[in-house]
């Protein structure tokens, strides 16, 4: 089959007389509408780089297009892909575009949307091991395939009593973590001390740290963002980490759990787990590592000594959603102790009772999660690892991972710019940088230069991060990248995240100069006279 | 195309060299094996019939069968669809099989595969607006539509400033809800008093109520689980209630949540929500409803009245995903004030800054619900509504209650069995009745017989439930139905729960018979000689 033409939209006979309930599952009309679509979402594809990244639209927009109530009777299929086409593709923000620089990608790839399709097919809810024993135990498996790529110490896998568990999202997975310790705890210090339990992070740990907090009854009071600084690249420091308990265990509070991060949101910094979990560990703190993001990349040798210290913590999780080729929802998380997290979690209504249960021979997921039910995510890891291989997955991550190097090296040609922090994975965090580059060759710092008088630092910063993020809103609203930002130390800072799976050379080279061309315009009006010899933008603001 | 035939896979060139990690989505790779699978799943639903309904593979059985480790090489689709076929299928409970009766059903339909498939392609993460305004706009469309088809009052609706959001499940919505209110709890009582406070629900009430209970820090012993009689058909009585929160409030308790359930799990019981309403609003309660499965049914006229009082009411959920054609997962909320979920879980961290927040202009679905990453779920919801309209959405419904009645009707011609609860919707609740059938016009119940004395009765529901229990086990290990069992009022009864878009009356018919057949081994196994003139079971047992 070639692309789809929907010019012509069949006509639908369906209005004149009631459908059969059935025929919403007839296998001859899944396969002719199953392949229209494959085509409509494979031209999709072909034409991606066509479409603004950042959608253009406004509030309320396709209230406007759309009728005020569902339709009495059917409409064809033709005619819902058309309105696809016309009204919901304008409104997307295109995540699979390849110049997607924003946030962290979520990318999705052939083997891991046909997983999906096979879990939608079946969709089967294994939320326990008869409800669909092919669902548990291809988790389970691919549970253990992974973490043995990622060289989890074996407390981690299935085989040392450890194992693993797919979940939605990483909120998902520290809501459970922290519910088991939570519920640890307590059996420990007696029911009614729940507002004395203490949660620690850094500011730099992801907001899914304190929602997860918040939902668990964790005393908001309770909740530690302990500051991260520039002069530890934006990790957490186990000496602040051990100030803020101190504090907390005068105070008469109880240390329950710390979240370290490997690959923050704003600058991808990594917390030192080993020194981490010493300090957590003294406490009898249950220390969960958040490697949304960088975790696959770990599988990669060259990577892995970013977890190391990881056979100290209680649970580690990361996204295959996000940058493992596997499309939303795919959030990994290990446990050492799933005891811990089916004591908090079971539920077992007699509606559930079964023999295989009964004889305790077999996992029941249900218990490792929030929901009962549970789609078979499995089925896309599997088919991912499967369609690629490890050497090919490895590629792909290095490729990004090159590619990022590749943007980071054009940052560093271009004096007016400064990369903002060391680069760990496949993300650049640049600025317009504060200095007056006085000859190509030799820009002054503010740690040097006659900025530093009274107050005047300041200015300057605040001034740079409005010219930054002046230069952020133009590029997005080009439509031909988008990037996001961060505020990191006081700086404004301009986040360019590689990870999509269309993404090649050619995207990071354009999106280079979408940046370069808008910098010149906003430095330009804002300097003397924008020739080579440049300015500190708004300087004359400052004075 | 036709049928997938994968005898002569195509040879696999990709060990050779390695990939490049754009061919993950290329357009024309993604194409062929699109239509492939496509094909697959086609066979699949072709086929769905010939397979046991419940899977006969014993624990373990695949990790027997896959390797233990992931492939270093990639395999082609064709290997991996014949280990799907091979090894995945035969480890499946079948839950689109028409022969599944067992839970409740969660049915999958052409559109809400299409749905599925375009969320997936697009794999947009809609976590506000900005990030995909169509993904957000969508779904309040489509919710606003559903809230009308269900006639809800306007305050649950956009328009009448309540709203609809999209959760993964019932659980998920409950936490939600409940973290809400007990926020909401808390800033009037004072925030260390999360001990105090109490949740209320019937001993029918899902499982999800006591986990979503447990995982939002409630004390474990301030969940009430009130029972529920057979004299209520199993609905939670206003009066018992008011008991249970007087008796908490004198205690110094403070009573914070009600789940009110439509259609419960065991019966399909109705808790009477006006009434019920009346009772917790005089203390200030947050009310929420669980219409899991059948919310749906209340978009028919007929229907409706189940849900009447749902004006009273603080939040209403239905899973979409159960009966109304979706596949997982589709979980519909709706809140009178959303500014009590936001307010518990919004999370604002600066990379997620952006005008459209900043302007209050547009929702953030982050805000609503645990996690950040959120799937365009409205999508399929979308879908469906158009693909088969509010006419034959209803018929379909109706289709389901009308091969309910038909079962209820085989039951109730057979003397040696009972319908044990009035059938509300398209769920019937069954047992081999445990009175001596004397003859085929006058059975003889126990409240009217000798069974009457002291213990004897006792010893009857005892081997009734055992004799039930044989014959439901029984019947699934034939693997041409599959049903589950509740127990209620110290009865084990046997769910013939109706939902799966291809089931027919013919499946209906046949699975009256295989009830049949095999109570017709069971009884003779334990009756005296088996004959038309009917024994109880297990009657010599007893003396």
């Amino acid at each position: 089959m070639g692309s789809l033409k929907l010019d012509h939209p069949q006509e639908n006979n369906s209005n004149s007389s009631p459908m059969q309930m059935t025929s919403a599952l007839d296998p001859v009309e899944f396969r002719r509408q199953g392949h229209m679509m494959v085509d409509f979402i494979a031209d999709y594809y072909q034409n991606i780089d066509k479409y603004p990244v950042l959608s253009q639209v406004d509030p309320g927009y396709l209230r406007k297009r759309l009728p005020e109530s569902a339709p009495d009777n059917p409409e064809p299929i033709e005619t819902i892909l058309q309105d696809v086409q016309e009204h919901i593709v304008p409104g997307l923000t295109h995540w699979q575009s390849p110049s997607f620089f924003a946030f962290f990608a979520s990318n999705v790839s052939i083997a891991g949307f046909l997983g999906e399709m096979l879990s939608t097919g079946f969709n089967v809810v294994g939320f326990n091991w008869v409800s669909s024993p092919a669902a548990t135990e291809l988790e389970s498996i691919v549970m253990d395939w992974l973490g043995n790529l990622l060289r989890l110490p074996k407390s981690f896998l299935f085989s040392g009593n450890g194992g693993g568990v797919i979940h939605g999202s990483t909120c998902e997975a520290i809501v459970c973590t922290m519910a088991a310790s939570r519920d640890q705890m307590l059996s420990r210090i007696g029911g009614d001390n729940i507002g004395k339990l203490v949660v620690y992070g850094s500011d730099q740990t992801h907001s899914a740290l304190q929602k997860a907090s918040q939902i668990v009854g964790i005393n908001p009071k309770n909740f530690r963002a302990i500051e991260a600084t520039r002069s530890t690249t934006f990790a957490l420091s186990p000496e602040s980490l051990k100030l803020a308990i101190s504090s907390d265990i005068e105070a008469g509070l109880v240390p329950l759990f710390l979240c370290a991060t490997v690959g923050t949101t704003a600058t991808t910094a990594v917390d030192p787990l080993g020194p981490l979990c010493d300090v957590a560990k003294h406490h009898g703190m249950w220390v969960h590592v958040d490697a949304a993001y960088a975790g696959s990349a770990c599988i990669c040798p060259e990577f892995r000594h970013f977890i190391d210290g990881i056979e100290g913590v209680d649970s580690f999780s990361f996204n295959a959603h996000k940058w493992f080729f596997t499309g939303l929802d795919c959030c990994c998380l290990w446990v050492k102790n799933p005891g811990a997290l089916i004591s908090s979690l079971s539920a077992n209504p007699e509606f559930l009772r079964n023999k295989p249960t009964d004889s305790k021979q077999v996992v029941d997921y249900k218990d490792w999660q929030i929901a009962l039910s549970r789609r078979f995510r499995a089925m896309k890891l599997w088919l991912v690892l499967r369609s690629y291989g490890v050497v090919n997955l490895r590629n792909f991550l290095r490729s990004h991972v090159k590619m990022a190097k590749l943007f980071e090296g054009l940052v560093a040609m271009d004096q007016r710019f400064e990369i903002v922090v060391p680069r760990n994975f496949s993300m650049v965090c640049f600025r317009v940088s504060p200095w007056v580059a006085t000859s190509k060759g030799t820009p002054t710092t503010p740690t040097s230069n006659s900025f530093h008088q009274n107050g005047i630092e300041d200015n300057v910063e605040k001034c740079t991060n409005e010219v930054n993020c002046k230069l952020l809103e133009a590029i997005n609203a080009s439509g031909r990248v988008f990037m996001t930002h961060a505020v990191v130390g006081g700086m404004y800072v301009i986040r360019c995240a590689v990870g999509v799976t269309l993404t090649e050379e050619k995207h990071i080279a354009m999106a280079w100069k979408v940046v370069q061309e808008h910098a010149d315009v906003i430095l330009k009006n804002h300097g003397d006279d924008g020739d080579a010899k440049l300015k500190l933008p708004l300087l004359d603001k400052i004075a």
